[in-house]
Parts: structure tokens; sequence; C-alpha cells
């Protein structure tokens, strides 16, 4: 017959996964390459699936290339199998194709029986451990071969334990455990009709069988359902020499790793034990020794294990994890991985293996997990203090602060005004708490996800942030907090740890971030590849402050500088409430001279400091209502007043603002009067903008600046809206150019945010010099998710269930990118060079930045403090695709 | 040389139209079909360009080619140009190809003098005739040909006029127009600085001149710049003999339409005059007789014009408007045009064309103004009536109703089942008014426009409705309206005209709508051809009474039956809210019960009405706040309560409620928790309504009725929930199947109304039976428009700058229409065959039919009084375009 069923380790590589399956693959692939790996077989998939074809019977020919190549084993040990003096034993596992871990069966230490093991005892010189490897053989094969339940063996344990006085396993003695033993034998006598098999033939040939049939076991069969693995694959199995490091004092285990997984340095790392097997190490009766005292008490296996680094970092180019057992001198190694690190440990390792020549540029950029990197980036709660954690929220905005309590946005500001440290806890923050915010070290929130409008502000601005943190309960009247039994007030010290939800009694050491000069290099790799590939990393900004981080960071641009929040601040906020309930353009003409100078002063700043990089201003977007006081409250204010006889005066004079406010409400403000609706119906507001930046654009070229503004129309949806604002914004540089004697260099482009603008991209291209996309309006019009509600309310429910993989706020959903990729390539139909960007919480989130690269896009744009992880991510896309 | 610059009428045609412009090219077919048009000659385009090129002189040849031809004309008329005796008069035209009305001059009565006028009055028999004819012809070619201003000459016969006590211009007598042309020619010399030519033949040329320069002027520029006309094009020009009505017993004048334009009936139709000019008809002093009497008085000219008419109608297959005239016994036809016509004579007359073979049964339904059949499907105000008409407003929803004046929607209801007839009258109403809105007869609102949700759902029910009635105050504490100086109270009597938006005093009476026997013929028709393209209609329908309406007026099925307004009656509110305010399922179960008898009942009626036809029933769709109280009535509520002492418990309910209120309230309720997301989080309440439908299912088959029942899941974005609610409603289906010990028949579909799920539509299909789209929400999430807000705000804004061209949500945006066609494409490659409808005010809107024609739907769903409109709709859009 043809087919060959059985491979030594020796006779696979890693190529050959799908026959001898991920494990049988990995241990001919160690041994291929040189490593003392204990040696063995592997029976092939195909084995397995003709098992079952031949209704659970080994198929004919297979036994046979068992023993043959068991011979062979035997040779490579020096062990023979059955041998009372010398036993050869070994270990059977299943190892599917792909994995599945814990789903199918293994028999350990098989090849012990009554005489074996004396054999064992003798070679270990550990009887108690020859017979404590006897006794859990026994249960382990009953269990898989034999199918006795394994509790019934626990329940003699447990009353030889209860007998005897000993607390745990281990400090059962030889006596003991040959009296267990022989009630396990009777157990499987009583349980399954027959002695326990003593020829070990007959329990490697039961056990290989034992081992095909868990394929077809309950959990295995619903796992397969569940991660949509195919039934026909089949599992191989691995029939593998035992190794053991407890055989004398040049016997020995340990762990290792090539690198410190701390720092990255590049220095061996781990411990071990002389004559101990791993489980000592875990049971903690012993103190494992560093790995560098290995090299004086056993120097030649040492020196056989620092090669063999050497050999598994080089071969797998990458920081591995090492286990290993020294039998007699003779290292094994019985598993290798890339070993697990901090993120510290990952940059240094990364930049060291390029500058050692291990790995390529591309590779250590590759290498780095961008979501990790936001831990190098934000401050962070010293990790040798003392925390009491009072409660958790959600992990909002990444970072540690400390600060006294306040309710108030206005307080906020106040205190945060006089130097004093403050953390604004609320229920929920709106639009108006935004300067409270900003003067803040901390936000706090009972209620709200993470993507809530405190959260989203709060990583916009790099302001740590705890979020719909329900353990506390916010009383705004008595301005208390009550979290359980505790009462905080107003002025009490808290920290709370953005990064971990942790919400920290009194003030806590914070560490602040640092970008290493390993960290610096791997971002200027980054930008190197992303500039290759054509899109590069622009921030979100709205202050010169915000802008000159960004650019610290290694922004571009500003991709998006919203002019609204200008407009909240307490100096202005007058003026824009004075303009908006104006009745006609004429009584909007005082109040939009004094916010031109403002905005003028706005402007000359943020272009100032981002003299010589592209910077797009967005014209104002949201609502004029969000402006206004709040209506509900007003409605209630005027019912006070008149329930205790106020003034009639006032009350109409409130009764005529609540008129004007109502008046303004809307039942769906996100699709309501916004964007470029309020310079279709207020001209003279975008005009007043438009001066604004061309003032500030052409003053800041006189004084010898580099300036490149665009100005942004938000909310289009069809290219006359464009062409009507344009034409605004083309009259009044036609006006600044004459007054200042110069023309004046700017850009007009749009924000495509509704999936009209998207589809009908082709034709807004004519009117429009840029774009960029608001992916999150975008995902809420697509979806019809208003971010507000969804968050609170269903959007949990929905990723619990499943039905969406993932937050479509927090990674872009594949048919919101469907629309992103049609707008460019229609766009570009027009004007093949048009740039297109993303601005938005997608704009700083890998995943998604791998989406706008496929998609073609120019730029991403992020808050100043993504900046960098999307910098790696823009180069790991470029890496992984690679665009030019 | 080769160019042909002068066509005689007899030589040109219609396809001509490019070289001849429209009027030539019409008169020349005119001419070769053999109609007595006065004759003449077109001045080619070609010539017009020649024109310009060479700087505004009259290219070579041209004129050697108008003399040779007005030599024919001459020999056509009998007339010779300049002759004493008996002079040939012209007009001198201008005529584009594509029409450009009033931008281009004319001169009329060309070849008049001092000599000419003799001979012509001579032969008119009328000297004031003939002088009047010359005074206007110096005016107007003085004005066009000289360039001097033409209200010069209106002063000068201001001044004879005055001078001579004579109050309008026919009561001058021959002696004052004598002056009046002295005074004229003076005027000329002084300001022309030269003669008014005498000469016929100069006068041609400079007439010729100075109507191809009129192609140059401003106006005519700025015309063809708006209507983006080019330039290069040029105008014709057209000589053409003038005729006379007026000279003597056998010639007259008349306008006549070869059927009844009112009841559309074959009947010669018209009036005449003898020995008359258009103009004395005009003027009113004489009294035209009906176009019979013309048979005996002349009965040849009325035997040629009888045949005239019917080789019109032959021609042009279509009911003729004619002006023609008689100049001594010899009739001309001056004019004629497809006739303006009621929508009753345009049904009629289509039928009896078709049966009287003139035209095939796709001509006459092409034909049909399916916009205007509105008209014929609602109550209309008795045109004999007379009215006191107080105010108007928008006519939102057609049809005229009378009743007393109610103001909430609890006394609409108590009245209107008292049989009371009512006209709720409100600012604006909401879905808590929707049982007020059923029992009344009309609906009146002062705010909101055509798509509000008074519109909205008034259309959907067939009542009429008047919105946005701006002229109306509605003062509900004093329970007045005031209108104008007007103060009406609850109780007085008003009529509403929700077809022209009147508002009118008292009760005026009205006429029922018939589909008449001509009406029903086209519809049959329609309902062919639909079929013959696979699309037919649907209706929208939530009650039984509604569904038999659907049928009557022909719909083949329900494409959607909302069951939340069934929530909305009161008597299963408390139960709803019951349900709404629980704090989980077991609370939810004692409410749902009751529910489930109400739904099912519900459901039995509506199915048994459809026995025999397709019924999509939705699942609840609306957010939940809807059916609770207004948080605003109850915050206020509470704080009175508070002011004035109540008790506290009663307080601590109300807050309670509030909370829960405050709990379900969004800040986008458009984009929240609606649709299948409640049906995922509440499966509970989705599976008592399948429940409902199919236990009123089996009933219904037990009854041995043939239903078929589709059960249809909102709101859409994952196939994923639909998966979810799919087993959802197949348990139910299974469990009902176990109880009635029967297979219960029923599909499962989807609706689509958000981006996502278009894009998406492939991956759904797997899960789903049908679709239909709910283009309402789609076009709210694709533009980015909250109906609610934007009618009232920008969108008349939009529409007036022409940003959009109509209101999306009446006629089906392009760019929704997109997605629509790509959810189908994407759905059919899936399952070639499955099912797409529509529904939503697009459904019943001709345009937007025609749209989902072409994107290939299976149906289109409207509501009941808008069916007869979709067939017809569906219809043309099939002989437009035929799809199969």
């Amino acid at each position: 017959m043809s087919k060959k069923y059985v491979y030594l380790f020796k006779e696979g590589s890693k190529d050959m996964r799908a026959l001898l399956g991920g494990k049988g693959a990995n241990l001919a692939e160690m041994t291929r390459i040189g490593l003392p790996v204990p040696q063995g077989m592997t029976i092939t998939t195909e084995a397995c699936n003709d098992f079952f074809d031949q209704g659970n019977q080994l198929p004919e020919g297979l036994l046979d290339e068992v023993w043959k190549n068991l011979t062979t084993v035997e040779e490579q040990t020096g062990k023979k199998f059955g041998d009372a003096k010398n036993p050869l034993l070994v270990s059977v596992r299943s190892g599917a194709a792909i994995s599945m871990p814990g789903m199918m069966d293994t028999v350990l230490n098989l090849g012990l029986n009554d005489e074996t093991v004396k054999g064992f005892a003798a070679l270990t010189n550990d009887e108690r451990f020859a017979l404590d490897c006897y006794r859990r053989f026994i249960q382990m094969y009953a269990n898989v071969v034999m199918g006795i339940d394994g509790y019934k063996f626990d329940q003699i344990i447990e009353r030889i334990k209860s007998d005897q006085g000993v607390e745990v396993d281990y400090e059962l003695n030889p006596d003991h455990l040959r009296q267990l033993i022989e009630q396990y034998k009777a157990l499987v006598k009583k349980e399954a009709g027959q002695d326990f098999p003593q020829e070990p033939s007959e329990q490697l040939v039961l056990a290989i069988s034992a081992v095909f049939e868990s394929w077809g076991n309950p959990r295995a069969i619903v796992y397969r359902q569940i991660n949509r693995i195919p039934d026909d694959i089949g599992t191989a199995v691995n029939i593998q020499s035992m190794v053991y490091g407890n055989m004398g004092n040049t016997s020995g285990t340990g762990v290792a790793f090539t690198r410190n997984p701390a720092t990255g340095a590049r220095e061996l790392y781990g411990e071990y034990l002389i004559n101990a097997q791993g489980e000592d190490v875990v049971a903690g009766i012993r103190t494992p020794h560093h790995i560098s005292e290995l090299e004086k008490e056993l120097p030649e296996a040492f020196k056989q294990f620092t090669d063999t680094c050497s050999l598994l970092e080089n071969h797998y180019k990458d920081m591995q994890d090492i286990e290993f057992t020294i039998e007699n001198g003779s290292l094994f190694i019985l598993q290798t991985r890339n070993a697990k690190r901090t993120t510290q440990a990952a940059v240094r390792s990364a930049v060291e293996m390029v500058k050692e020549g291990l790995i390529t540029r591309d590779e250590a950029v590759a290498r780095i997990d961008a979501y990790q990197l936001d831990q190098l980036l934000h401050p962070s709660i010293d990790p040798k203090a003392d925390l009491d954690v009072m409660t958790k929220g959600l992990p909002a905005s990444p970072g540690a602060a400390a600060g006294s309590i306040v309710f108030t946005a206005d307080e906020a500001e106040a205190k945060g005004k006089a130097g004093e440290k403050v953390i604004l806890v609320r229920n929920e923050t709106t639009p108006d708490d935004i300067h409270g915010m900003v003067m803040s070290q901390g936000v706090l929130t009972s209620r709200g996800g993470m993507t809530s409008h405190a959260a989203v502000v709060a990583r916009g601005m790099g302001t740590p942030c705890v979020c719909g943190c329900e353990g506390i309960k916010v009383d705004l009247d008595k301005k208390v907090i009550q979290v359980g039994d505790l009462t905080l007030a107003e002025g009490d010290i808290i920290t709370i740890d953005g990064s971990t939800g942790n919400v920290i009694k009194g003030e806590v050491p914070v560490i602040p971030p640092v970008i290493s000069d390993y960290f610096q290099q791997i971002l200027d790799w980054c930008a190197e590849i992303a500039d290759e590939g054509g899109m590069n990393v622009h921030a979100n900004a709205d202050t010169p402050a915000d802008a000159r981080k960004a650019l610290e960071f290694g922004a571009r641009g500003i991709g998006l500088c919203r002019t609204e929040h200008m407009f909240m601040q307490v100096d202005r906020l007058p003026y824009v409430q004075e303009m908006i309930l104006a009745e006609n353009a004429d009584q909007r003409r005082a109040p939009l001279e004094h916010l031109l100078k403002f905005q003028q002063e706005d402007f000359v700043g943020i272009l100032d400091a981002m003299a010589g990089h592209p910077t797009t201003i967005r014209l104002l977007d949201p609502p004029l209502h969000e402006f206004l006081p709040n209506m509900e409250n007003l409605m209630l204010e005027i019912n006070d007043m008149k329930h205790t006889g106020a003034d009639a005066k006032v009350i109409a004079e409130k009764e005529d603002l609540l008129r004007k406010v109502r008046g303004l409400h809307e039942a769906n403000p996100m699709l309501g009067h916004r964007g470029c609706r309020l310079g279709i119906t207020y001209p003279d507001v975008y005009r007043m903008q438009a001066r604004a930046i061309l003032n500030a654009t052409a003053e800041l070229i006189k004084q010898g600046k580099d300036i490149h503004v665009e100005i942004e129309i938000p909310l289009v949806i069809d290219p006359k809206e464009v062409a009507i604002l344009r034409a605004e914004i083309d009259d009044v540089a036609k006006e600044v150019s004459a007054e200042m004697g110069m023309e004046i260099p700017y850009k007009v482009g749009a924000m495509l945010e509704l999936p009209r603008a998207c589809l009908g991209c082709d034709a807004l291209t004519e009117h429009c010099d840029f774009f960029t996309f608001g992916t999150n309006d975008l995902t809420q019009t697509t979806l019809g998710f208003s971010r507000d509600d969804a968050e609170g309310k269903f959007l949990p429910i929905y990723i619990e269930q499943k039905i969406l993989k993932e937050n479509p706020f927090a990674v872009l959903d594949k048919h919101v990118a469907e629309l992103v990729a049609l707008a460019v390539q229609k766009g570009r139909s027009v004007k093949p060079d048009i740039s297109f960007g993303i601005c938005g919480e997608h704009g700083g989130d890998p995943a998604s930045v791998a989406k706008c690269h496929e998609a073609g896009l120019t730029f991403v744009s992020c808050s100043p403090y993504r900046v960098p992880i999307a910098i790696v991510a823009a180069a790991q896309a470029q890496i992984k695709s690679p665009r030019q």
C-alpha cells in the first residue's frame, strides 16, 4: 500500500501542517532546524479520516509503521518501550491543523506499569515521583481510553489524604501512593470489568484509537461548528518520548526569554531549578534561580541553551519564550513561542533587531501592536503606588489624573483658571460643558459609553476620562457623590485612570509620558513608509496648543479645526447668542463684528502654529440651539417664576427667549438645521468666518509666514450648496485681497458625512479643491444610529449578541468604508489628484486606518494624542498591501 | 452660391426645426398637411449666423431669394406687395429652434404706407380699422427697426384721447386716427432724423435685419444664459401674409376645440364673430356665437372648418384648440395646438379616441396626466357654491370637508364617535393625535409643510387636510381661532378644501368622487400594461376599511400594514404603556397577553378583507416613548404639583413615571431605539405580534380563506438581526402549528430603509423571502434630513434656491433611487426572483413610480386614495421604457 501514515519528527516540517497537524508540524520544524526536541512520531490526519471511514478501525498497516518508527525512537533516546530497567515513556496527544485547545484528549507517561515504574523510580532516583506519575497515568488512561469518570478517582485520593491527614497531593509518600495505585486498579477492574492493561503496546494501540475518537466528541464538534472548522480535516496523533528534569543534579528544568520582556534589553531573562520537573516550579516549594546562574552549575548545558536561544531568535526572527528540560545533562526544548512583552519592550527589541540586522525596518514596524502604543502616550499611575480603588467605569480616554471634585463646567473653569487641579464629575456631559472640560485634569461620568459626548471630547483633548461609572451616584443638589457607603463632597480629591477605568480615592502619583528614542525611531521609520504609500497623518486641533502638540507627535497638518468650540468660550457665548436670537441680518451685524475679531485672533494663533503645513478649518457646523439655554430648564424656570409671582416683565422676557429657543428646537437635531444648511440660510455667518480666516491668513503672510489654509464646508449633499457657498467665500476673498493689496492663497473643500454626498461625489468634485470624510456622522446616517442614543441603549446588546462585531463608532463599519471608497473613486474620476482625508474618531483607530489606506485616502486625521498610533497604523497598512 | 437661405412654407416640414426654427417648421408642417395657412416664407437660422459673421450685414443673395419667393406669395394670395389697390401685407417674426417667448421682435402689417392704407380701407370696407392698423404699424416699426421708445407714441395717443374726450383706443374715429398718424410720422422724423419709410421693400429689408439683431439684444442673451440655450444657433425670420376677418359679411374669426374641453364629449366647441378681427372678441363689444351657428351663416366655410378639425385631430391624434380667420369666404388656420382640458375631459376623450381607432390603448394611457387624476378621487367643493374664503394654507391632502371646530384629538374622537362631523384644528399634530384624526372629517394646522405629520397621516387616511395655514392663530387655552379680525370658537362650522388650501367659513356643499366608466376603462388598461411590465400596485392600509377601499381602487395587495396605529387606540394604549413601563419580561407578560387578543382581532379583520391577496404586516417600528406621556408636560405638571403642595405620594409616582419617560427619551429618536432594535431588545413583544398574526392566519385558513401573510422586520442593517428575529418567528410558527394542528404558510422579509441595508442587501437576501423599501426613512438618512425639522426650516429655502429641484419626501431623490436600484441588483444577484416593493409617500407619486419601474421593483405601495394614480403611473412607465 502506498499511503504513509506515520512520520518521524525528523521527516516533517512546518509546511506539512495539513497532514501532521499544527503540533506535529511544529515539533518537526524544531527538529529540522537542529533543536534538541524529545523525539517521536506523528500519525497523519489522513489516518484519522481513514479510521472514521472504516468504522472506527485503525487502518491496515498503521500499527506496523508505528512499531517500526518506535524502534527508531528507542534508538534516538537510548531507552526501550516496556523495558523494566530503562523504560521509554511517551505522551500521546491530538493535534489538528487548526488549533482546538483543550477540546481533544491527551495521555502522558504511557508505558508505565507495575514493572516499569520500578525501573523509572531507579532512573529518576525518586520513587515518590515515579509512583505519582504512575497513579496519574492510570487515572488519565482510564478516563480517556476506558471512559471511566475522573471524579471517581478523585474521591479515592481525597479519602486517602483525609485518612493520612495530608493537605496537598505532593505530601503523599510512596506508601500512600502504592495504596492509591492499588485502589485505582481495583476501581478500573470494577468499572471496566477488566484489569488495567499492563502491556505497553496494548496501552499505546488503545490510546491512539481513543485520541482519534476524541475528534468526534460532542465538545469538539460544537467547537468546530462555532469556529467554522470543517469536520473532515481530522486530527493527527503525536507520540513523543517523555523527558524528565528530576533525574539528579545534572537534570533540571526552566523557562527563559531571549530578551528582557519588560524592557526589551538584549539579555537572557528567566529562571530554572536543578533536579526538578516543571510542576515543582509551579507548586512554589523551591525558589528558582536566575537563568544566568545555570552557567556555573551546568556550563555545557548552559552553553547549549544560549546557542539554542540564538538559533531560535534567528529562525523565528523574534524574541522567544522557551521552555526547556535538562535530562542527565542533555538539553531538551519542550516549547518555543514568540514572547509576550510590554509595549516598551516590543518597541526597543524591534528597533534593536533592525540594528542587529536580524529583521528589516518593515518587519520591525509590522510587528508593533498599534493599539498598545496608547499606553506610551499618556500619564499613567505609578505602578509602585498603593491604590484605594473605590469603583470602576469604562476606560474612555486613557491616562491618569488626580484632582478635586467639581460638579459643573463653570466651577471647573473657575478653579482651573485659578490653578487648581480638578476632576469634573457629571452624570453626562453636553457641548455646554466644554469650557469646563478644557480646564479639568480629568472627567468622570456616571452614564454614557465609550463614545458618549464626554468620551469623544475627552479623547479629542487627550484628557483622561472614565465614563458610564454606574458605581457612583451623583447628587448635584447636595454636591456629593455616593460610592457604595462612601460619600465624597465637592473639593475631595480623587484619581481616575482612563486606561483601566479605575476610580481611586485620594491622590496617587502619576508618571508622565515620554517618547523614548526607540519609539521615536519606530515613528520615523513609519513616517517614511507611510510617505511611500502616499497616506500621511494629520490631527484634529482647535487651539494653538493642540496644534503644537500635534506637530510634536508627527502630524503633517490639521485635518479638522472645528470653529464651534471657539464659539462656546464664555467671552464669546453672549455674542453668539445675540447673533442667534437676532430677527434679521441687520440685528446680526453687531454681534458678528465682535465674533469676527475673536475668530480672527483664534485663526492667527492656529495658522501661525501650523505655518508650512496645510490647515483645514471647518465652518460652523452644529445646530444653533446648542449655543442657547436648555429648553427644559427654561420652561421650569418660567413655571417657577409664575408660581412665585415674579415680575411680569421679566417673565415676558423669559417667555420670549423660550419662544425663540423652542423655534430652534428640533426633533432630530443630528439631521436638522446645521452644517452648510446654516451657511445657506445665514450667509452672513459664513461670510464672517471666511473673513476671519482670510484676514488671519493675510496678516500672517505679511509677516512672511508660509500659510496653507483650507476652508471646509460641512454636511453637504449637493454641488449647488458648494457652488453657492464657494461663491460667497470667493467674494469675501476678493474684498480682503483688495483691502490688503495682495493675493491670498486658499482652498475650498467639502466634508463628506452623508451618504448622498458620497454617492454624488463626482458632481461635488467640480466645485471642490479637497474633501474630508466625517465618518462619525456618516456612520450615524448609514447605519441609522444616533450615537448619543445607541451607545446607552441597544448598541451594547448588538455587540454582545454579535450582531455587530465592533462598535461602528470606534472601528469603521464595512459598509461605511464602502461609501468612502465609492466617493474616492467617483471624485478621482473627475479630478485624479484630488485629496481625500478622514477626520473623526476612526482616523486614530488602527483597523480603520488600514481601511482608509485601502480606500486610497490622502490622509487620516485624529486627535493629537492618537497621531503616533495613526502613523504606525498607516505604515503597517502600507507594508501589508503597498499602494505604490 | 450653394446655400439656400429662404424656404416657402410649402417647402418645409416639422423635421426642419433647426434650420427653420420652431414657428417656421410648424407653419411648414401645417401647409404640408393641406391646412389653409396664410402663406409666406422662412429665412433660415443659417442666414442669421451668416448675418452676424459678416458684421450685421444681410448675406449676399438673401434678398434675391426673398423677392423671388415674395412673387410666389403674391400669386398664392392674389395680392401684391406695395400695390395701392390690393396690397399684400405681411408679418415679420423671429422664431428660433428653441422657443424664447417674447424675447425677440415682431412687426405686423408691414407693407402699409400712405397709399396702401387707402386700398386696404377699401378692401376691408373699414377705414377706421385700416388707419388703426397703419398707426400701430408705424409705432411697432419705429420701435423695433428705428429704435424709438414706444412710450413717446403712447404720450401722443393719450393726449389725443384726452383732447377728444375719448376713453378707449377703439373709440377713436378715422379723423382722430389720421391726426394721430401725422403726429407719429412727425415724431419719427424728429427722433430718427429721417422720414418714416414709405417704400414697402425698404420696410421689409430693414425689418429682416432688425429681427436678426434682436437675437443679440440683452434680454435674449440673458434668457439664453439662464436656459442654457447656445448663442450660436441663431433665429429664423418668418415673413407671412396677413389675413383679416373684418372684410365684410363673408369674413369672420373664431376659436374652437375639436371636442368639449370640459366633458371630453365629441362635439365641436367654440365661438366666432362675423366681420371681425380677433381683438374684437377680446374687447368684448360684440357677443360671439356658438361655433355650430356658423353652419347657417357660412355653410361652405363651416364645412371646410369641420373637415380641417378632423384633419388636425387625425394628424396630431389629439384634441385641438384652433384659431381661425375667414377672409372673404376663405378659411385660414392661424394656429392649432393640443387643447387644455379638464381631467374628466382628458380621460373621456382618450378612451373615446381609442374606441374610434384614432389612437392606441398605450397612447391613450401615455397622455393622461397622472398628477391631475387626484382631482377625481376626492370629494370636491360644489363649483356652483358661493364661498366665504377666510384664508388659505397649503393643500396638504386633497378633498373638501365641512365640520365643527374641535381642538384636541380626544374631543374629535368623542364627537366623531357620537356622529358629529368635526374638523380637528391644531398648531401641528403628533402621533398622539391619530385617534382623533381618524374620527375627523378634515384636519387644519397652522404650522408644518406638505410633508408634516398631519399632512402625511391625512394623505395616508385620505382625509382632507390644510397645513401650515399661517393666517389662523390657534389659542388652545381659550379654545378659539383668530382669522384676521374674525374669531371662531369650538363648535363653529368651517369647510376646508385640501385641493386648494382654502379655509371657508360655514358649511359648503361638496360633491362626492365617482370613478366614471371612462376612468375605470383607463384603469383597466393601465393594470393590463403594468402587468406586462411586471410591476403592480399595492396599498398601505392599517384597517379593514382601508383594505377594502384599496381593493376597490385596484390594489393587488397590502404593501404595508403598520401595527403601531393599532397600539395608539384608546382601548389599547393603557396596556401598551404598562408593557413599556414594565421592568422586565415577567412584568411585560400580562399586558402582552391583552395586546395579543387585540392584535389578533385586528389581523383577522385585515387578512379576511385581503383574502386572496398578499398582505405585508410590519412589526412594531416607532420608538417606545411615542406611546408615553409627553416629557415636557410631565415635568411642568410635577413642578406645578410641587408649588401647589400636592400629595407627596402622588408626586413621587409622577416622578417615577418621569424618570422612566426620561430614560426612553432620545436625542435623535429617528436614529434611535426603534424598528427591529426593539425586537432584538424585547423579543417577547415581537413574539406576541408574530403570534397574533399567525393565530389570525390559522383561524382564517380554518374557515377556508386563502391567506397570504408576509411578516416584515423593520429598520434592519445586518443579516444577523434578520436571522435572530426570523428564528423567533419560526419558533412561534412551530408553536401555533402544533396547537392548531396545521401547517401555516407565511413569509418573512425585511424593510430596507437605511443606506447600510441597501449596501448590504446581498447578505440580507439569504434570510429574507421579500423586501420593501421604506423610502421616507431612506431619504431622511441618505440626505441627513429629519423630515420633521427640514420641512419647517431649511427645505423651503433649498427648493426656493433650486439647490434641490423638488421636495425629496414627495419625489424620490436621484441618489436615494440609486441606493434602491443598487439593493435590487445586489438582492437579485443572490435570489433572482425575490420581490422588492416600495411603500411610503413615494409609492403614490408618478415621477417616483417611474423611477421604481426603472429600478426593477415588483410593486409600489401607497395610500388607498393614491392607488389609481400609481396604477396609471406604473403603466406609463412601462409604455415609456418597457421592462419585458
